[in-house]
């Protein structure tokens, strides 16, 4: 039986702002990534984000980002390697304060924004996330995408990995991400979405937005959580998912 | 045979600027405050200091703080206890990220500035860090000052705790420090300090400001690290306590 | 004819963070206060909120807080005179910059949250806010609460000063507001607003929470900006206010 | 007779944390560029700043930089043009309202750090900071690198500009500076300083680390005021110049 995790970003509200609509959310996914304060996330928020991903089953990933609260760790940063280093363990340390004290195991961590995408173009920032993650503890998994720097910074340090993979977002066909700027790059109709989860579990490929086929590995699908159809969407896949008979948890 | 610990609050430093002698003080001393990011003492300090305290042979301690880089966390912030309670958690699981990656453990959690000051003051604040602390580890002792609504807090909670005295402080006869605004407030003779040290070691108890005697429990001695003299009175107290047949080792 | 300014605290968007309903409040206010980057607004937001103030006709004025984002401003801070002196100049100083493009002039200062409630009880802290306000511009007005330390220290320092009421909040009858944890101290009820803030403007007196009536100065009436029925507060009292003939203006 | 301006990087402390030494460096230089908040200075070192400037004629120029404390400032950061320009309105107001206090004008923009840097080779990052600055005052100048994008950009948007050169840096014969990571691109030796200064000023073109010479565009001098021998190179170039007769004056 064919089995996929459901990612999504969570916990993202600050102080007085609130973002997201994790109450809705968690219900239908099996894995959260937690803001840890840096891009968004702050202790108020974490420990309630824990509370209730625990309520709900929902394993938690620490989402670490660049400290860039204005711009919600969505801008690039010319971070250095030891920065990055100790920007990463300082916030999984700081989530797995609320996550001991609630009795969770740190399940993933999982990097957000700028500092995600500057482990796709800078491998020296990837092997410094790769190994802050092996360092803290050798059995907590990374989540990044497939066929990458990442992944090989990933393997080079010999940290474990799962890949994740994104039915909300179009591919190119050498496997890339398509940009944000392309037309059709992002998926909307919640259907749709669906059904390139699908394709993306049980085939391992989808269409691509410049013609042909994409080889995708998907251990676990992404779920964006700041748009108003995270949880439309969450649950098209989880109800086309399930209904293709593939089991819904956390890797 | 008599033992103490000699304590500084140390890693003050921040990005660009440097603050404190740490590589002086940490061979006179038995454990650190270390500064954990909300007032001073960013992820590259942290991990920097950790490192040095290993080297000497240091216990690390973590200094929790109110979120105030401006005003270095000596500014009394009226912080709900959910909020206290949070933060702390926060920063002492940032701290422990790194002395998890060099295998040492967490050894006490000293509260900073005016988070201190405020759990003398405001039993809500003393009541939440103390819950805070035993919440993350049973066995964890705070440091704390003795015969203080912070005491009071601990015994509530039933934290571990242990009791620190100020060589380098006048004291009134009531017990409470003598503010820093009166004269004769702050002891700078590295000599007076350290019969004052030994006093209050060997007897319980020192000269008050106000006239007679005040007894001072003293399961650890603080040395002010951010000032001038910190390695001088360090050294003279390490050097009267052990002509007085004291040990100094970590409590 | 009887005239009144309708102010609001608006521009309290942070980064990617939306807060509250500036769009709807503007066609409806006469003056808003905006926030100035140390407890909420960031440049972007505050360059939008002149920009849409100016389309609107809305008056601007310096919203200053405490340097304090996740607290939004709400905590009470011990900042020195000195420091309240001197973060109150740089916001303001920063808003101007943004008025001058616009070609707007700055129309007056009004205190945030806990600088503002500081400012009731701490004498000091008043002096500070009232002589930065007088020595950034001896014509720029100070917003505040008539009958207190606030308005004490404006008559010491000697600057401009207007009083505003609120009619959404109810007053005890020694002319304090009700603290926010009494039964009946916010008043929800647009209608019941309304009909206070016409008997604050055309009698210059409410009934007071705990018997009998108060004396109320209001030149300008403050609706909350941040809470759901905010529009529509707004909305009952300019039209009631109208309604009885009061000018709706800036002071 | 020939003339220059010498301007330095000033008021870089912050809160707790000292930096710089601005007290021996004024009576030495004719222009500061003083911090103004986002990378260094707080509202308490900028008034400060401003007054020693007025104490010693200095004049004083905005040192508006990336939002990025613990960076110091120097780390690349993609921001947007739209929040380069407001980032540097907002801070450029802020020492705004300290010089308006002490009755001094504004004299010049100098970007600090990263920001400076990205606009070497950003056009649209330069092309926002020329605007926010001709849009804040069309009289302002802006202190760049003669023949790089930041002076087309300058050009482009028609903002009043002024060009510096580093007697302390080595240049390449393409008229760039040589990196910081080249053999011989940083001179520490005052006195070689204090040569290629009277070179630059009178005769307009300098040695090149790769061979031959190089031109250089020289109204304002730059020294580095964070390292140890600022003070040393600035009284050495300052007497040099004198001696060779270039009166030294702001620009």
């Amino acid at each position: 039986m064919k089995q996929v995790d459901l990612n999504a970003d969570a916990g993202e509200s600050f102080g007085r702002w609130r973002l997201g609509n994790d109450e809705e959310l968690f219900p239908l996914i099996t894995s959260a990534n937690l803001a840890t304060g840096f891009h968004a996330g702050d202790p108020r928020v974490m420990l309630k984000s824990v509370r209730l991903a625990k309520k709900h089953g929902v394993a938690v990933g620490a989402h670490p980002g660049f400290p860039d609260l204005v711009g919600f760790g969505r801008r690039d940063l010319a971070a250095s390697p030891e920065e990055v280093y100790t920007d990463v363990l300082y916030q999984v340390g700081a989530l797995s304060a609320f996550l001991k004290l609630e009795g969770l195991p740190l399940h993933h961590v999982k990097p957000h924004g700028a500092l995600y995408l500057r482990m796709l173009k800078d491998k020296e920032t990837a092997l410094a996330v790769a190994q802050a993650v092996k360092d803290y503890d050798e059995e907590l998994p990374l989540v990044l995408l497939g066929n990458t720097l990442m992944e090989e910074a990933a393997k080079e340090v010999g940290v474990r990995y799962v890949r994740e993979a994104f039915p909300d977002r179009a591919y190119l066909s050498d496997g890339r991400l398509a940009p944000r700027s392309m037309e059709g790059a992002l998926i909307k109709d919640p259907k749709r979405a669906a059904e390139r989860a699908v394709e993306m579990v049980l085939e391992g490929e989808v269409e691509a937005l410049d013609g042909g086929r994409v080889k995708v590995e998907a251990e676990t699908l992404c779920i964006h959580g700041d748009n108003p159809e995270a949880v439309a969407i969450a649950r098209a896949v989880r109800e086309a998912l399930e209904a293709h008979g593939v089991q819904i948890r956390p890797f």
